[in-house]
C-alpha cells in the first residue's frame, strides 16, 4: 500500500507570543517538528507541545535552528560546522529532555529555516548536523530536502534519513527547489499541487518548472498550520490521500 | 574511610568571553557543575567542558540557572514552579545531549545562583526542580544546600540527593547560611575554614556563627576555580584532606 | 473643560510574532507607550510603531521593561537601582533614536510590567528611574501609578509626572491597586467602570473596593489594544467621554 | 602639522564577563568605539564606558553590531538593509542616551565586525547604515574602511566620513584588506607596521601586499586594547608618532 508522512513545524510560540494553530493541525499530521528555543519556542512551550504531540500519538522531531530569535532562524549566518554541530546537539538534547520526561520517543531531527537551506547545499554543514544527530542517537531519522547535501551526508554516515517534499514549491530539473525569487517558485494552484503530490508518491515522478519530468522518491510532505488557509490545504491533502488509498504514517514507518 | 566530594562550577565562558580557570581546577575536584546556556555558557563551551570533565574522569552535573545571562543568573526572578520545572528540564536535556554524545554519564544536577538560593527556601520551587530531575532520570543526584527545601523535596520524592557545604561561608544555628549582608557571612581565615571542613566531615559537627555547635552531615564541598587565589585554596583543602586521610570521590560514591 | 489622556501599550510585536491591534487602537488613544526591545519589540517594530504613532499625531512614550523577553517583563527581577537606571537610559535612548530620526518628540516614559509595579512600591528603584529620565531630558514626563513611589520620586526630583488610572482595576482606600489575587481586583462591569472613570475625572473622587470614597487626581487612563473586546471597551470609553464633554488630549497637555 | 586619530573598540564587557583593558588603553587613544549591547556590552557597561571616555576627553562613537552576542557580531548575517538600518538607529540611540545623560557629544559611528565588513562591500547595506546615522544626526561622522562602500555611501549622502586604517593588516592594490585566509593578511613585524603607518600619514602612500605602492588617505588608525601585547603596540605607535611630530587628535578634528 502507498504511504507517506505529513510533517508540520509546531511549537513555535514564545513567551507571551502565540504562533501557529498547533491544536488544530496536530490531528491532521503524522510527524511534528518541534522548535527548540533558538529560532522560536521556550521551555514552557516545548513541554506543552511535546505533550500535545505525544497525546496525539504522532512522531516527534527536534527542529533546531540558528540562535536568531529576532529573525526566526530565517537569516543565513556563517557559523562554523563545529558551531552548527554544537547548536544541534544542544537543541536536540533539550527537546529530548521533554520527550524522556514524558516517556515518548524522539523520532527525527529536521533543521529549521536558514540552517535547513544552508545545510542542504553545504556538505560540511550537513556533515556537522549529521554527526550531531548520529553521536546522540544513531537511531534518529534526519529529515532533509530530497536529494540535498543533508541526505547525502546522512547516507555517507549511515544515519537513517528521509526525503522531504514541499507540496507548494516548484522544483528544478536537478531536483532542487526553485529559488523563491524566480517564477514558478510557489505552486498556488492547490488542485495541481495535490495531483502532483499523489503522482510523486505513486509513481516517484514529478514535473519540474521547465515541464520536464524527473524521478523523485519522497518520504514526507511538509505542511503548515499557521493559518486557516494552511489548515484547509492540509485537509484537502488528507482527503485526496485517503481517496487515493495512500496511508498517512509517521516517519518511523517510512524509512 | 572518610570521604567527600569536591564540586566546582565549570564551563561558564560564553562566546568570546572567558571565565574561570577550568583546565587548572578540573584536576583538583571530583564533580563538575556545568553551566547550560541560560545564565552562562553556550553549546560550543558545553561541548568542550563536558569533554574536559569526561577526560578527567570526574562526575558531570548540569548547572541550570535562570534565563538571565546579563545578570549571570544571580538575580531573583519570580518564575512560577511550572516555568522553573521546564527551564530545568530544558537545560538538563541540553547538557545530557553532550554527555550522551560523548558516552559519559550525567551524575547530578545543581541549580545555579538565584535559582539555587530561592529553591533552597521555597518548597514549591524546590519540588518543581525535583520533579524535573526525577521525571528525566530518577537516578540523577540533586545537589543542594544541606538542610534546605531542595533536600527535603528530593527526600519526599525519593530522588537521591546530596548535601552541599560551603567552606568559606558562616552558618546559622538552624544550619542555613549567614546572610551575605551580615557579619560572619564569609570565612576569610583559610586555616580555620579548612579545620572546620575536616571536622564536619569526620565528626558531622560545625561551629555556627554564634559559637554554638550543630550537627551537619555533608556530601560535597563547593570550591571555586575563578582565579589564582581560589585555586590555591582548593589545593590547600586537597592537601589537608589528604593529610587527614579523607578521600576525594565523585558525588556518585557519596550517596 | 475637563480632559484626560488615554494611553496604550503599543509596538509589542517581535520578529515573526505579532501582538496587539496597533493600527486599530492608535486612532482611539492620545498617547502611546512603545516597547523598547527588552521585554518586547525589536528595532524594526520600533521604527514602524514610532512611524504609526507619529503619523497619527499622538504623544509618544518609551515603555522600558526588564530584560526578560521570555517572561514579557512581567516577572519581578531583583535588579539593583544602578542596573534599573542603566536599563531605562538604554531603552529610552533607543526609542529616542527612532523619534529623532522621524523628527518627533519623545513625550513621556512609562515603565512596563514588573518594573512599573516594583518601582511603584520601591523608592530606591523609583528614584533610579526618575534619575535616568531626568538626566536624559528633564522635560520628559514620567507616567506612573497615581500616588505611587514613582510619582513621589519624580516630584522630589522636579521631574514632570502624570498620574495613571486603571479603568478596569479596583482601588484600596490608600489609593493603591487591589492585589490581583484578591476579590475586587478586576472591574468586569464595563458600565460601572466607565461611570467611575467619568467621576474621577470630573470630581476627583473614586469609590474604593471597600465602598469608601477617596480623593484621586488622574491625568491618564490606561487602555488596551490586544483584542477585539479591549478595542470595544476603548470605544465605549471614548463615546462616554465625548458624551460627558471630556476632551481626550496627549499627556503633554495634561501636566 | 601632520595628525591622525587613534580609535579603539571599548566597552565590550558583558554582565559578569570582562573583556579588554579599557582603563589602560583609553589614555593612549583619541576616539572610542563603544559597543551598544548587540554583539557585546550591556547598559551598565555602556554607562561606565561612556563615563570613562568622557572623563578622558576622547571622542565617543557608537559601535553597533549584529544581534549575535554568542558570535560577538563576527558572523555574517543576511539581514535586509531595512533591518540593518533599524539595528543601527536602535544602538546609536541607546549609546546616545548615555552620552546625553552625561552631557557629552556623540562624535562618530563605526559598525562592528561582520556588519563593518559586509557594509564595506555591499552598497545597499552601506546606504542603510548611512541613512540611519544621517537621519539621527547629520553631524555625526561615519568611520569606515578607507575606500569602502561605506565611505562611498556616506559621500553620496553628504554625511561626514573618515577613512580607517589598520596598522597590522596587509592591503591589496585596490586598497582593500588582504583576506585573512591569504598570506600577507597580517603584518607581524611591528617596526615595519609603524613605519608604514608614518608613511601613509605623511605621504599618503602605502606599499601593498604585492610590493606596489598605492595612494591612500587615512583619518584614523584602529588599535586594540585587549591584551598586554596590544597595549605595548599602541604605546609604540604613540611614541613613533610623537617622534615624527604627528599629533594624535579625535576624529572630529580630522574631518
Amino acid at each position: 500500500m502507498n504511504k507517506v508522512d505529513l510533517n508540520c513545524d509546531l511549537g513555535e510560540s514564545f513567551g507571551r507570543y502565540t504562533l501557529g494553530m498547533d491544536e488544530e493541525v496536530i490531528p491532521l499530521v503524522s510527524s511534528a517538528n518541534i522548535a527548540c528555543g533558538y529560532h522560536a519556542s521556550d521551555p514552557v512551550v516545548m513541554e506543552r507541545t511535546v505533550g500535545l504531540a505525544a497525546g496525539a500519538g504522532i512522531g516527534i522531531g527536534a527542529h533546531p535552528g540558528f540562535p536568531d530569535l529576532m529573525g526566526f532562524g530565517r537569516r543565513n549566518m556563517n557559523v562554523t560546522p563545529a558551531e552548527a554541530k554544537a547548536y544541534v546537539t544542544y537543541q536536540l538534547g533539550a527537546l529530548y529532555g521533554f520527550c524522556r520526561s514524558k516517556g515518548v520517543k524522539l523520532q527525527h531531527v529536521k533543521p529549521h529555516g536558514a540552517l535547513y537551506n544552508m545545510a542542504g547545499k553545504d556538505a560540511k554543514l550537513a556533515e556537522a548536523i549529521v554527526e550531531a544527530v548520529y553521536e546522540f542517537d544513531s537511531d534518529i531519522i534526519l529529515l532533509g530536502l530530497s536529494g540535498s547535501e543533508m541526505i547525502r551526508a546522512a547516507q555517507r554516515k549511515g544515519l537513517r534519513c528521509a526525503n522531504e517534499f514541499f507540496a507548494d514549491r516548484g522544483y528544478e530539473e536537478d531536483g532542487s527547489l526553485v529559488d523563491r525569487r524566480k517564477e514558478g517558485a510557489m505552486i498556488t494552484d492547490e488542485d495541481f499541487a495535490v495531483k502532483r503530490l499523489v503522482r510523486v508518491i505513486k509513481e516517484n515522478k514529478i514535473a519540474t518548472v521547465t515541464g520536464k519530468d524527473i524521478d523523485m522518491k519522497i518520504d514526507s510532505v511538509c505542511v503548515h498550520g499557521d493559518g486557516a488557509k494552511a489548515l484547509a490545504f492540509v485537509e484537502k491533502i488528507r482527503q485526496k490521500l485517503a481517496d487515493e488509498g495512500i496511508a498517512v504514517v509517521p516517519l518511523s514507518e517510512m524509512v
